[in-house]
Order: structure tokens, then sequence, then C-alpha cells
């Protein structure tokens, strides 16, 4: 197997690679090598680790890699590319110089919007890759995760987008604090968990005391861990989704996410009458990259469009 | 040198005791051996290797703890007392058989409220010390810290109260999130600090989105870390005084902390027109143990009041 190109997704915790054919993703795998455990120099080797059993010597194969590989404690920084602009703009993307003749690396970079200050990477792939399946697209696209990211499309352009703490603070929160011991277990309450976006979203102001209440209730009355863990992610989803209001009322919203937590915002926003549209969130990284090397066939052979 | 008794305050980091005599402080010691360190067998160890200098053989030392050294992984778990009550009862006092026969162990209980479901342990300790130096005091104590107390007190009784999760969100976003790099250095901002207060007070529903900016404007805008740290203490901050408005608008309020917590809480409540009282958290720890060790030998002596 020799693939066209490698997609790679480089993200703070997680390595994902994807050999391309003509028909598709050929192979696929995975490592915890994310950015957050390697230094500069040691990028190429994980990835290498990863993917060698797809090279061979002669003609280098493409590789496009979104996220974090493009940070400045990256790989190689990839300057922000500043709204409003094309998610994704081939003529952009960062060549890296690799010391391996077998591959071609190029950087997808991230978005930056100045007022107020704000920055993606690896949203504006899987924004590439929808838009791709989306076609002529005016609304929002939320991509919710450790950063949430809710995006105002218009035109084929990234007009503006609002990051939210939400799945650090979650992790954070359930992983590290006091209130971890009681959110062991398995199970998940959707009821509890509407009724928390609710509270949420009315009473954002309670949230500090609404998180100890989880613990106080665990010692006193036993609140059950599927209980807490649903109330846990409701209030932080409820305190997003009112804070980022003005992007979703009244707008077609479509969502990029993976399985479960596409389930959760879409019932979450279900419940204050948005019907949001679900894409999966590795089809549109892997839209999006497939977008950016295409159009930069395109570009190469002289046919490129203004970005 | 024999204390008269030995006064802790045994917390989930810390573990501090101090050596009391007739004028009050003879020695003091503290480690790092906190209720999160230790399991059921090492707290009577832990507080030995403390205090062995002031033990010798012959009669026991009373010693009195309050704190975590209660809590059901604690070392004798000290079951909550329910509200409405005297915030300590020398009659509640729970012993302990420690093994050594140079000291007579007594924990004081923390409380309970059961709507909205609320814990506190320590505290108790420290609101009897304020009351020991406010005498009759009707009015709200606020205890900041990494599970901030907003406590009713009324006849001597803590009629209600509620935590915020504030100073446990500020260690986890300052010393494990995403924003920790950006938080690195000396110096406050106190300007920032308290128009941060404002904002977490007029927007709760940002809090997300204002937490990730910190993030943002660190990449794009070179923030100092010195104004990154006010702003995200403040926004926490303003999130718990919004959140806790109902006790301290238009009531006497009285802040229990050390420096540092008690300069920001008596700036941001200043703001707000609330000219709070200040008292030190070790001055009021000592004077509640030491009323619970007090109250304790009157009772036994026949003249206990009633609690």
């Amino acid at each position: 197997m020799r693939p066209d190109w490698i997609a790679v997704d480089w993200g703070t915790s997680r390595l994902r690679a994807w050999a391309m054919g003509a028909e598709g993703v050929l192979a696929e795998a995975q490592s915890a090598e994310g950015m957050a455990r390697l230094d500069e120099g040691g990028f190429e080797i994980a990835l290498l680790r990863l993917i060698w059993p797809w090279l061979d010597e002669g003609q280098a194969v493409p590789v496009v890699i979104c996220g974090m590989a493009g940070a400045r404690r990256g790989w190689h920084e990839a300057p922000y590319r500043m709204l409003p602009c094309a998610p994704v703009d081939p003529q952009s993307l960062v060549p890296v110089a690799a010391e391996d003749a077998r591959i071609s690396v190029r950087i997808v970079p991230g978005l930056a919007q100045s007022r107020p200050a704000d920055v993606m990477r690896g949203e504006e792939t899987q924004i590439a890759g929808a838009l791709a399946v989306l076609g002529d697209f005016d609304g929002v696209i939320c991509l919710p995760g450790t950063h949430s990211k809710w995006v105002q499309v218009s035109a084929s352009e990234v007009v503006s987008f609002r990051s939210f703490l939400t799945g650090e603070l979650f992790a954070l929160l359930s992983e590290q604090s006091v209130l971890r011991q009681g959110l062991v277990g398995e199970g998940w309450d959707a009821d509890v968990f509407l009724a928390a976006v609710s509270d949420g979203m009315s009473h954002p102001q309670k949230l500090g005391s609404k998180l100890f209440a989880l613990r106080a209730e665990g010692l006193l009355q036993d609140l059950p861990p599927a209980s807490a863990r649903a109330r846990l992610s409701g209030l932080l989803i409820g305190l997003e989704l009112v804070g980022a209001r003005s992007y979703w009322l009244g707008q077609p919203v479509v969502l990029v996410a993976d399985e479960g937590l596409a389930e959760r915002y879409a019932a979450a926003l279900a419940a204050q009458g948005v019907q949001a549209r679900l894409l999966p969130a590795r089809a549109c990284t892997l839209g999006g990259l497939a977008a950016a090397i295409g159009q930069l066939t395109t570009a190469v052979s002289g046919t490129g469009r203004k970005a």
C-alpha cells in the first residue's frame, strides 16, 4: 500500500494519522504523542513512528497536518491567519523541512480574531470540511470540545468566532477536583443533564455554588455518580449555551462533533428549540485536509482561487 | 515546655499545630501531611511527628483538632452537626482513641445544611473564633478559600451558608489548564483585578469565553502575567460575589481570611459599597479551638451552656 497522501490531526494530547487513497481512507493509526508530550525535535520522530508502514523509497508522499503541530511550541510555527477569511487557504499551508526524504510536510495554519481576542488550531480544518459538505452555507458551526468554538460563517468565510473553556473545565473538575470521587462510575442521567443545562443557562452566577453542591449532595444524600456527572456536564454546557446565545439564536446551526458530545449538545440545543444538523468530527477533519491538499494541487497548476 | 493543650488545624493539604499555654501560643509547627496524603492509620503518626517535642510522660495533654481529620476518609469520622446550631459545641467534640498515652484527642465536627445541601469542616471553628471577638453579632461571615463560605449568623448560631468552589477553580486553572503558561511570573495588577470582578459580576454567563480569552490575549497581544492572574482571580471572585449577593447585600460583613485573600475580597466588596471588617484566619482558628476546649472544661464542671 502506498497512499496518495497522509492526513494528520495533531492535538494537544493525541496524534492521529490516515493513509489516504483515491477511494478514501486506506489505513489509520494513532498514538498519545500529542503536542504536550513533545519538544521541537520530537515531532518528526513521533510522526514517523506512526506512519512508517505507509512509506517507501521513491517520491515523497504529501503529509498535511492540522492542529497543534503549528503552534509556537509545536513542530514548526504556522502563524495564525486573521479573520475574516476562508477557513483553509491552500496557498497558506506552511511547509516544514523534514529530515526524512519520504515525506513532504505542510501544516494548516490556525485562525485568529483580534476583537475579542480568540484563536483556533484544527477547527479551521473541520470548518472547511463541513463547508465542503454544506456547500453554500450561511450560519453557525459549533465545534464542542476542550475549547468549544462557535463560528459564524458567511459566503464561505469565517466571519467571527468565540471559544469557551467548557471541555477543559469538565476534565479538570471531573478528574482533579474535590468532585472527582462523586463522579466515578457508569451511567448517564439524560433528564438530570437537561435540567442542569436549563439551570446553568438560567443561573450562570450560581456556578461556583452549584459545583460545590455536587460534593455536598454526594456526602449528605448519596447523589448517584450518573446524576453527578450529567449535572456537571449540563451546568457547564448550559453556561456555554447562554454565553453563546448570540451565535445560535435564530440561526441555522451545524454541530461538528464526535458521537457523545454531539448527542449532548444536540439535546441541549433542541431544548432551546434549535434543531442542529450533525456532522461527524472525523469526517470533517479529513474533508478539510482533503480540501487543503486538493486546492493545493490546483493552486500549483496555476488555477488557485483567491482566498 | 509543656503546653496546657495543643491546637490542630488539619486541612486537605496541610497540617498545622500550636502548643498553647496560659499566655497563648508557645510554639507552632506545620507539615504537608494534609488529609489527602494520609490513610486512616497515618494520622496519629503524622501528628506525633509534628508535636513530639511538646510531649512528655505523665498526664495526657488535650489535643483539639478541626478540619479534615474528622472527614469520612480522615482519622476518625466526626459526623456533621445540622443547622441551625452554634458553630462549635464542646459537648459534641468527638473523642479519638490514640495509641500514644501522652495525648488525649478530640475532633471538632463540621456543619451541614440540607437545603440546599452544603457542608463545612474547619470553618465552623473559625466562625466560633470570630464570634468570640465579635460578641453579639448578627450578620454575615465570609471565609474565602479553596471552598469559600458565606455564612449567615444570628443569635450566636449559624443559620445558613453557601459554599463556592472559587479557590479550587483558581488553583486548577492557574496550575493545570491551558492558561497556566500565561500566568507564570510576578506582580499583581489591582486595577485589572477590580475591572474583572465587575465584569465577572455583570456577565457571569461569559465566564467560559472570558477564561479562554486569557489564553488568546496571551498569544496575540502578549497579555502580561500580572494582568492575566489578576483577571483570572477577579473573574472568579466576581462570579462568587454575584452568586452570594443575597448574603452580603445590606448586611454587616466580616471577612475571615489570610492577608492576600482578605485584601482581594475586601477590595472587591468595597467596590460594591460593602466595608467588610477583617479578622485574620489563624487567630480565628485558634480562638475557635480555645472556645471549644474552654467550654469543654466548663461543661465538665457542670455549667455547660445549651448549644
